[in-house]
């Protein structure tokens, strides 16, 4: 898919997991082995330079390596008979010390992780990023009412920075979790066809930490051929991101409805628009990220699912994996790259906040009413006597304050002035700013992603 | 991904999903709803044909149609605008009619529906030369003995002929699933922005009808926009038949094992050859097709969740169709061919299936032995005497028969021709052939896919 | 669980598959199957008798049968039993025919098969309910203007009856799946240790069938102790009605918000109060209707993951089935029981609707005017013109009508009255009423279910 | 469910999140509630006596708390109901500070994180127990030769110690992970109707840690009612370790398979038995944990799917948790503890995996010979040599070495005495005791689960 998938794509993510990046992190792959293993004594220098010289994507015939890899069962199959037909080529003798020791797996899983921990440093930036747009926005409007909402319906007030708080929170959150994941699940694949790298006898340690460190993927205690919590790991990180991402976009898209209309997405040349009304414009990144939430939980359960592999290594579960990992690397990234890119531009639209504060004629105040009246009478009375006025009021389609001003037990205890500051929103943001404050001095401790 | 999913495709499906079929099916309903408006005279009949003359892929720019999608949010947004631009450079007016009283999602709906279809009737056409195969080596095989193996352990002898039965008997009801998926869920999209045609006014009707005819798609009794459960249930059907197919290569997997070796998938050129293992001839139809069992699922479900969409047109959820259903079917197909392809040639090794019916020393006709004594002596005493039998041979690690040989209560009641008899296993397929007659009956029976 | 799943329940539905009922089936099955063979002559007359006596639920030690169930592998092993020592302490030659020919797997699935048959039709009856009440409601709302909306945003105006009927067409379309699945998939588990009843030999057939009868479970071509389409088709048709059902909750949640309020379900004594706001109405069968659509979808997953079983029985597919499969069905059938019960007395605010339909003040008329204008004047002119007019209301924060009375290029064309027209959304419903009465008709035709 | 589920439980965690745990947890949430509020002097401290002491599952009407809960849209507002009734029949004045600016989701979550924090405990000692049992065997075992499988075929030898390994270092990653999420994901829930805490004013704080600091629940930034990345966490942590157990569930039931028969579960009586065949002993504990493994991915997508959760408290999403976090940790303890139950009483038939190694014919070998004689000759020639052998091989269906002592080419390069070595697999390990005293260190390293 290279049409429909436009809207969910972050370029520079994506084009690693396009067939030519795909082919050349194979390439790497086999030539940094054959310089590995060439000094490590266990082939010739002169074979491993000329391997090397032939390791470049565009030698390659791309349609026989579809073909073959039908055939083979996998691509590495192919590829490194095509490699070895171009090294012989040259040096008939180098030919034989092509993909010396490895096995498929061990090419297809190490070049993927290569292309992984890019992508991963491209979520990562992208995290900080968003984290930072966040932290500004939690401070700035620490104190800017909103109505606070749920099961979908006006609840109490509450802030637009404790909004932005928790999103910031829940996202410092997933840095934590993809710092821990790069570091213990991009490790380099190198086992041979068992695990035991019997082939290459006295030679395996040394080639492998060679290999190792030129590829700069920490070497595992042991191959992993068949184990994939490796790799299911990176896709349930991925997954809990982006159910963080699908919630804000969630919220921002019920935010930005017609009647709501206290948060849109920035307005850009061309974006959002319809084909047919012109007045429309449409909250696409949230359309993006949506999708992509939709998306990546099914791929995740795809991984879970594939994890029982057979053996040595698996057969269908394995193969499972290929298509779908970086599928979800893809969405993950093409979503937080959207929120990124507008959140720091979200058009923010506080006196419509404030007027939907009115829209339930001043029901959303009453818990704080009877909060502060049951400072003066006791609770269970206090608490009666607004659910009486409040009943009064949804009854009659007026506003609470209307019912409440001619209730002599609400204005022997309150005056006019003190009704004001019970019905203004931003005497009832409670915690609130402690709370962001401690999101955003969380926020600030975190040590930068690597 | 291309080079990676090479093992998983059947090249006439996934064309029809590739960038330039995806094009041109759009166009094609551009240009056929450019005529279906000009028969109801609600355009030009000019206009209809200066925008059919330019409905073909090869005109359109794809890197810019990419780079407005996602600005738009769509593809039929850019590709309305390019259509606009390329029929306007010959006639400014047609150009006006371009997409007329159409919303986007009529023709990305309805050109998918064009695509899907085709795709239905290949894969229908592979599941009918599957379950013709089926039927011939079930017929064949109805009393070639094998172990029957329940919980992955032997259990009681059975057919060859049964499993294939088996198999095709569940695959006859994936062919009726198929054909009531294609009747009811292949229909033309077209509501115009909310699916009332408004802007059509008196024409909405017979331009509908008109489009429906041409392209073949049945027109519904509304539009669909926000109701997804038809492209839902695409996927669900085809989930169901990716569930069968997987269990009969997890079958074939099972018997191909070194050790067991009775089924074995066609040994072909170069097919499923080792990189570094000369010997191995590795299951790879089994591998692609329980790789498609295990992607499969995870993607229904991404099909089913997405199915809530908002009001008449979803935010995020109709995104999510976009490449999963392609993918589904792709596998689908893709699984279900090589299922195809290997089927008839399947090498199946018969010594060895009466070999391995002698794995555990007699033990498997325990029950049949145990219901022959029961006819002679009480039931209870014959289950008591053959359970310390069996007891006694597994201690000993000696076979059955000569534990009862020498038990005089049971050579009392047997000749050595009749023990013979009870260790053959073709006098302990009870209704195997029954069961065959009866399914491959039914297999004859169902109509042809249409 | 059952605390916590309250909100989830139809009662009538999940008792079917509550403990007691799960063992009475089971006991069911055994007693008919005694029957069976007795009228087939396989088993004496008196044993049947003797069998059928005992298969009471509340003789059994459900205690004994959790702790044994955990040894055997399956609640059929320690229940057959306990059967034989019930029915032993009575007449001991007859337990020697408890369970006769049969395996574990054929009592499990047909007793399932036996509830999810009530089920079904307890989930029949209440989409037949819900329809009608739909139909009732489209009808009368036909002409009943409310905001279009697309991607979360106003598009241009419906009518309520539209929204009705485009429920109403999917829910008939589940209808006549339900039917299928119900005479496709509910059939006779009978095959003995490996499908073949060599146990039963000539008697096979005969009990076969006479089991048949009794329990009114179709008789199948052949056994399908590891072909498990016909319970994942159950699965399947149920997940993509609660996908409508998602659908609709969603919308009627999304009309209830506080700042829209033109749907609400209805008022009803105790239901949906908050525990601290006393004005809140939450919608709460709309919370268990999305719980269940959020939840289906993996649940279908692991239905589809668990088909491919090995051999004759499969190892964790067929155990993963058992809680599976009962909960989807529970879920759906709560799920519709909601709906079922909250849509007829639907709380529908038709000047809300009216009043929202100006919230964009008069954009939402802006392709009707285009429409309009494009009659009189070139399309691509009219098209300019209202372009200029949108942009100039939305800059200046007026109603698109005041922009367009002070323009000339209009009012040339449009006298006031004729803008009145233009302004009135029962004048742009396009085939709303032609779509609503095919959708009634196909309602009516379709057959009752059975 | 209890009946059916009964082969997936372990008890000590099942009862955890049985109705009487889960209502006193709720009810310890309350109790310890109205303490903090009365030492923070929020609330009178007779009211936190006299609540506390109602704070008893007994004495609560469980059926009326399921029939309000479906009224109410949670379980706590009838808990809340309930308890102030209690409360006010004793201390009418009491009554009022029950649940005091709490919101039903506080108590709800955090009684959940009480019960998942035991859980986890469990959890955590017994893959503790199972990794201590895998060391040992895997230390035992190192260089006991066993066949390596690569895609369910033999490929070449490996050692049945490099099995243990594999598995141990897999599930020393899960230790970590688990204890990663233990310390993130397992803190207070406590923020009142939208998180501000509003209604506590002032008193705010204090209570909110001295709650924190009584239930040892830690306390967070900030609430977190619509943002459940935590609880999608402990599922996704869950679900990659259960993928694990699959894996070596998976194995161990290939390796028990009747032919191939070199692992098998322990003995114990009644344990496995088959109703009607009395050989057969079941691998149920794979049965269980492969069961588990095949439906925790799919209710670890649920969890994913949950997340994008409405404003401040989400509709459906959040109910959608409910049931299936408890499930996901109930089949994940019970798999688990089936494991380590098993393991280090694995039967470990280490004569037949010998056996199983000549089951090739010497083709296992091949590998070993063609790279020992690369030593001696081109590799390419030597490559072709073997070749040429293992296909003569096959074809004549004779053991390999039979061919190569025919040989002359080889026999100039090996005596017969240099055959045996070549063809023993102790001889042919590689890396692998050198990977396992890695494994086993990393183990012992690994900080012990808190």
């Amino acid at each position: 898919m290279t049409l429909l998938d436009s809207l969910f794509r972050y370029e520079p993510v994506t084009k690693l997991f396009a067939d030519t990046a795909c082919l050349q992190a194979m390439l790497d792959f086999e030539a940094t082995l054959a310089r590995a293993e060439s000094a490590a004594g266990a082939i010739p220098s002169s074979a491993a330079s000329a391997i090397a010289a032939k390791c470049r994507a565009e030698l390659f015939d791309t349609q026989k390596l579809i073909e073959d890899a039908a055939l083979g069962g996998n691509l590495a199959i192919p590829l490194v008979q095509q490699l070895r037909n171009l090294v012989a080529a040259q040096d008939e003798d180098a030919a034989n010390f092509v993909h010396w020791g490895a096995t498929s797996q061990d090419v297809i899983d190490s070049s993927l992780a290569l292309r992984v921990r890019k992508a991963l440093q491209l979520i990562q930036a992208d995290a900080a990023t968003l984290c930072n747009a966040l932290a500004t926005l939690a401070d700035h409007h620490r104190a800017t009412p909103i109505v606070g909402r749920t099961l979908m319906q006006h609840a109490v007030p509450t802030t637009l920075g404790m909004k932005f708080a928790g999103w910031l929170d829940a996202l410092g959150r997933h840095c934590d979790r993809l710092r821990e994941t790069h570091e213990r699940c991009l490790v380099l694949q190198f086992g041979g066809a068992v695990g035991t790298l019997a082939s290459l006898s006295s030679h395996a340690q040394t080639v492998a930490k060679n290999l190792s460190v030129e590829l700069q993927l920490p070497l595992p205690q042991i191959p992993w051929h068949s184990h994939r919590d490796r790799l299911a790991e990176i896709a349930t990180t991925l997954g809990l991101l982006t159910g963080t991402l699908g919630k804000i976009a969630s919220d921002i898209a019920l935010h930005a409805q017609t009647e709501i209309a206290e948060i849109h997405e920035p307005a850009e040349q061309g974006r959002g628009a319809s084909s047919t009304m012109p007045h429309k414009r449409n909250p696409l990144a949230c359309a993006a990220i949506l999708s992509a939430a939709t998306r990546v939980p099914g791929l995740v359960s795809t991984m879970l699912s594939a994890m029982p592999q057979q053996h040595e290594r698996g057969l269908g579960g394995w193969h499972a994996e290929w298509e779908t990992l970086p599928q979800i690397v893809c969405l993950t990234a093409g979503a937080l790259h959207q929120l990124a890119h507008i959140t720091p531009k979200l058009e923010l639209d506080i006196s419509r906040m404030q007027q939907n504060l009115e829209a339930s004629k001043g029901l959303i105040f009453a818990e704080a009413i009877t909060a502060a009246l049951g400072q003066k009478i006791p609770r269970s009375a206090a608490r009666q006597l607004i659910d009486d006025a409040v009943n009064h009021a949804v009854k009659e389609n007026t506003h609470l304050r209307k019912v409440l001003e001619q209730e002599k037990s609400i204005t022997q205890h309150f005056s006019p002035a003190q009704l004001d500051h019970l019905f203004d929103p931003r005497n009832y943001s409670g915690s609130a700013s402690r709370n962001i404050d401690d999101v955003i001095a969380a926020h600030k401790s975190r040590r930068p992603a690597d």
